[in-house]
């Protein structure tokens, strides 16, 4: 695989019409190339993002939100491809717990997505064909990097807060660390500060699944009028059982029958949880890249906060001026509580300015996502009272 | 998929030589055809067995192991197709755990299995080709039934004990619920007494991955001269996952890196990990057949013993002579501890003779299969008094 020193300077159309997907877009790294962890540098790349709210007059209310793996920039309103609604829908808009009558709430679709950001399915002008595989691999702090290019593309100087669950409190954390004069608050919520061995394996499997199928034609996929449809929803499928406690999946589905009222001795999906999961899979391919699916997997595997500071994570925040808060849930088994307070403990070795929250949640990792109160009462109270320290503070 | 209601009389010839694997060979169901659960019969069918040390005289010295999922009749003795040691080598053998000096002991390859006894792979002599999808979906109760008339081809009244771990201890509560007075002893060891949803959900992935290769063949691939290898892989890759603790994970592997110093930024096994989880699966294809691991994980799905009793555990215990050892493992979350005390607390309720001992071993759901010295010596302990109970009972 080489991959050229720099990237596309001419007109990056998306392969499959992301360029029309409503929202703003714009074209960063022009004037000067953004280099990468891999050494590499790209230029003139798409970033599509949305807002919501206004922007106040001294540009002190913004909240910028980072999205998971599978997330998106339509995080409050209905979703272009699907049509359902957006995947923070819940948290973010008029008098919700991220108000935005109050904020100005940010949110860009990552390096390396499907939704209009430079990522694989984007077509490479110099060749006229999506880049597939000879997309840089791509790091969490290279997908901050570009996030830093927005906000100094929007204007903004000093961001209220950054947020974001899963890979998205990853995003944070690495903001927090690399950019802290760019942020008054971080708030990294069912996150941690490396993946585990078990984490990387279970991304290994679902990479595997991706690349087992012949449609994926070796990352070439779309130059070949194909989709390597059946592997990326195998995919999808063992890494949604991560997304959820084994005590929602019972309470759920339990052993239900899908139906029937008895066994049928056959392979259809028999149990209520098998036809879930089989759903999850196939709709999750009309949405989904799969050369994306490996690229963010591999970054999220490769995120290791401690590892640029001698494995000293408490190193990768030293004086930082930031406000923390740490949200982590119990029934999470993906990035459980042990590995949040992992980065509380870094954090109060600093003397850095941190609350930690452990919300009792039998809904597994996905609890970030769904209707937890006590999750949406802190999360607001915390803003509240981090808005009311930065006012006292004199906007600082 | 249509099933004859009797299933081969002639010959049957296993599709890639399985009669030639060293060991015992028997047809049985030849005067009496078997009905499976499905409500199918089957007759004169293949079980393929092992035996190790000898049956004394008044036949109570044989103890019964029965294997799981991946396992096989092979359990004391280099594999003949991979050459490794038995699966259960540490625990079986002249002056081991399970001490073939003093026990007769018998394993049979399962019904569904894949090494010579009745399953997917084995030709259907009516129409010479491999039986595939044609073969009835069978449960864990069906492979028991298996096993009852091997022990009367045997001459063997009753067993001093029955004995496995995972789903072999699904079959060891099987044969303590349905024939009680066939068995002394009963120690399942790491199981279940149901499929819980996400036990389910993790099967199904790995099932649609099988389904999802098209080498599968809509499972006609041994007629079409394919094998579903890589979607095997995958589907033994997430399996494998769950056989394993997150600290066993984070001992083993943690983040080192395979063969390098630093990151490759490539799709490479990078990790130790992932360069581990493919080895199991590429090995894994090798020796196991992919619509026997279809059939089987079906079956284990499927058992649920306390749903013949309107859903009371206790029932399928009622009255039982049997003597009760459960053992299960701190860090298996795959069968938790949690499912083991479920079992034991129905044998209390019903005044049953039942030892319960959850081992100290964060090694997982394989810790079964592992030197853990506790794990072993509270069995030799238990074997040991039981022994002694039932000589002071008179032999019963």
């Amino acid at each position: 695989m080489t991959v050229p020193k720099s990237h596309p300077n001419g007109p990056s159309i998306a392969a499959t019409g992301t360029q029309s997907l409503p929202g703003h877009h714009v074209r960063l790294g022009v004037e000067k190339p953004l280099k990468l962890d891999c050494g590499l540098e790209i230029a003139d790349f798409p970033i599509a993002y949305q807002t919501y709210g206004e922007l106040n007059a001294d540009k002190s209310n913004a909240i910028f939100v980072c999205h998971a793996l599978t997330g998106d920039q339509y995080l409050a309103e209905p979703h272009p491809v699907t049509g359902k609604e957006g995947w923070w829908d819940l948290m973010v808009g008029p008098g919700k717990t991220i108000d935005t009558e109050r904020y100005f709430v940010i949110c860009p679709n990552i390096l390396g997505g499907c939704m209009g950001t430079f990522g694989p399915k984007e077509i490479n002008s110099e060749s006229g064909k999506p880049w597939g595989l000879n997309f840089p691999v791509i790091t969490i702090c290279d997908m901050v990097r570009c996030q830093v290019l927005l906000l100094d593309h929007l204007g903004i100087d000093k961001l209220f807060a950054v947020t974001g669950g899963s890979m998205g409190g990853m995003q944070v954390l690495e903001w927090a660390s690399k950019y802290p004069k760019r942020l008054f608050a971080a708030i990294p919520i069912a996150a941690a500060a490396h993946h585990t061995a078990q984490n990387i394996a279970f991304h290994e499997v679902g990479r595997q699944a991706i690349m087992a199928d012949p449609d994926w034609c070796e990352g070439d996929y779309l130059n070949q009028g194909k989709n390597p449809t059946k592997g990326l929803a195998v995919a999808r499928m063992a890494a949604h059982i991560t997304y959820l406690s084994d005590q929602s999946l019972h309470r759920k589905f339990g052993r239900r029958l899908q139906d029937r009222d008895a066994l049928s001795y056959g392979f259809d999906a028999e149990f209520q949880v098998e036809s879930y999961l089989r759903h999850q899979g196939i709709t999750f391919v009309d949405r989904f890249d799969a050369n994306s699916y490996l690229y963010i997997t591999r970054a999220m595997d490769y995120f290791d906060l401690a590892a640029n500071h001698d494995g000293n994570l408490a190193d990768a925040f030293k004086d930082t001026p930031v406000r923390f808060c740490v949200i982590s849930f119990t029934g999470d088994w993906l990035y459980p509580t042990e590995e949040n307070r992992r980065i509380v403990h870094a954090l109060n070795s600093v003397a850095a300015n941190v609350s930690f929250a452990e919300v009792e949640s039998d809904k597994g990792h996905d609890a970030f996502l769904l209707d937890e109160p006590e999750f949406h009462r802190l999360l607001k109270g915390f803003l509240d009272c981090a808005g009311k320290n930065k006012a006292d503070a004199g906007n600082e």
